[in-house]
């Protein structure tokens, strides 16, 4: 059967069902305006590791034993984990998974990863390749300074563009049955660069990606903004999100009044003092899995569009002089 | 329609089509036994680059376009690229796959990333999702050792456990019509970590992860060695290869004269200095890509399992102490 609508769009028939989500979060994210909304807030973001590294792998670990717990499975009914971070070579989901007895495909897609393992994990449902998926991602505020910028202790100087990492992870628990919100299309993010160099306006680098994969899923589904309740992205933050939503009135959609950004959520801009807003794979990953997971089981979201988008450089490249290409991922979930 | 016919595999009903593959290799890979197998040989490892990581991501552009050419197809005939690679934050891949008008799915399963790649994009042929899907993945001697061991400069003296990265790439062009080799089946791999710590015997690491794997595939689909004219292994090495046959007997399974391994393959062991092997992405990648699939279309091989192992750490997380965590992927070939 032929699920493709579109040249970046598939549309689900069975639905995949996201039957129960697990969101943790840092201090500092459980300080912000969504407090209520995690299912636990860390007390201590070392989590009594003794590397910023364990402490996101575990971070991840104890989200996933969450998810398990909170949807009543055992490790031996989930066909795979889908599963990735912004560390290199992904070591946050690597230590946490292998003390876990289910098959695994590790992912890359930056801070786009919440709706990359959604969008494979979905199909993989929908195609009747699994019963049950397991989505899968983190960040850390520390690990991520650490590796990407420069060591906490050196208090380096933040630019007014830059984000802060978002302390959080999130886990999706996909189904071929049950009750909850639906996985209903999957439009799929092509690498886009327009030549942005600076590190510390990832917003601005990402915004073009969103831009290409929004236009393309309105054009492969006939749908406008006016289908959906929520236009949600992962971490374009302050000025991602604004680039995004005037470059679209030029695309000829206006979703001002329907797009939020989970960068802009997480956290009080000005009171919490993180410039242009959140950012990492545990940004969308724990606002999507908390916040508006809750609002659709609570029928107060009732369609939305879940677009994360990630930078996909590393330090080193971009150190040589190359600019940052970027990617969305996008999925359609309704009640 | 339930495809799972066990734990950790899955039966493909309609066949996906390995329709053409691409192949490509370095200076020293050119010198090897498999010389006349590859679709280029490169006279230049550097391409003509100003950085190493530059170098590899051209190697997997132009052996993507290599594949595109050779299957004659435009961009807008596939569907997705699924790619990836050992640099941090996958840049290999994303500053290729930059440069195509394709959906894109980034993966990371180090040097399994060959049969992850075939798995995750046999299935989305298969459920409907896609009718074209690149699988595409490459590694680089001097990238790698640059970002996992010293410069290469430093000159540092080798284990004799040490395997050589391959320079090379590997582009598999899948289809759900045409004709060609069929993937039948895909075993997906959990992360299994046995302990070991030390980063020049990377074959010792992968090995327990590629039984595992191979164990669950014969008592998933009731097959034997038997049924297979060849096992191909990833980058076993010489050691991983040695103990994957020792202990599979334990296991009850006697693969000894079924089994090779593309990193024995692809170098001459002894004439040319590479202690254990070849290792790295683009060793399955350019070997599967470039010999066995030669292989497959002149039907010397009829039945074969692919299974390319990764080891799954990066160096600042051994650095702590913490073992490393392996993971293999299989696939069943057909013509």
């Amino acid at each position: 059967m032929n699920r493709r609508i579109g040249k970046q769009t598939v549309k689900l028939e069975t639905k995949p069902v996201i039957i129960e989500t697990a969101s943790i979060a840092g201090v500092k994210e459980g300080e912000g305006p969504l407090r209520d909304t995690f299912d636990k807030i860390l007390e201590d973001d070392s989590l009594g590791e003794k590397s910023w590294e364990l402490s996101e792998s575990t971070l991840q670990r104890i989200t996933m034993r969450l998810a398990l717990d909170k949807a009543k499975l055992e490790q031996s009914d989930v066909n795979y984990i889908l599963a990735g971070d912004l560390l290199n070579q992904c070591i946050g989901a690597h230590y946490s998974v292998r003390d876990f007895d289910i098959p695994f495909f590790g992912l890359y897609g930056a801070c786009s990863t919440m709706t990359e393992s959604l969008s494979i994990g979905s199909m993989l449902v929908d195609g009747g390749f699994a019963e049950k998926v397991m989505c899968l991602t983190s960040s850390h505020f520390c690990s991520s300074e650490k590796q990407f910028r420069t060591p906490l202790e050196y208090g380096g100087q933040r630019a007014p563009s830059a984000q802060w990492t978002v302390t959080g992870a999130g886990c999706a628990v996909l189904s071929s049955k049950g009750d909850g919100p639906k996985i209903t299309h999957v439009t799929t993010g092509k690498v886009i660069d327009k030549g942005v160099t600076d590190i510390t306006n990832m917003g601005a680098a990402m915004a073009p990606a969103a831009i290409d994969t929004l236009t393309a899923h309105f054009s492969d589904t006939g749908r406008t903004p006016d289908d959906y309740d929520l236009i949600l992205t992962g971490d374009l933050g302050v000025i991602g999100s604004d680039i995004l939503v005037e470059l679209m009135k030029d695309e000829g959609y206006d979703i001002e009044y329907k797009h939020k950004d989970c960068g802009k959520m997480i956290f009080d801009i000005e009171k919490q003092d993180v410039h242009a807003g959140g950012s990492g794979c545990g940004c969308c990953g724990s606002v999507f899995c908390g916040y508006v997971y809750r609002e659709l089981k609570r029928r107060n979201l009732k369609r939305i569009l879940v677009m994360a988008t990630g930078a996909l450089m590393n330090t080193m490249i971009v150190y040589q002089g190359e600019s940052i290409p970027a990617i969305a991922h996008a999925v359609a979930i309704e009640c």
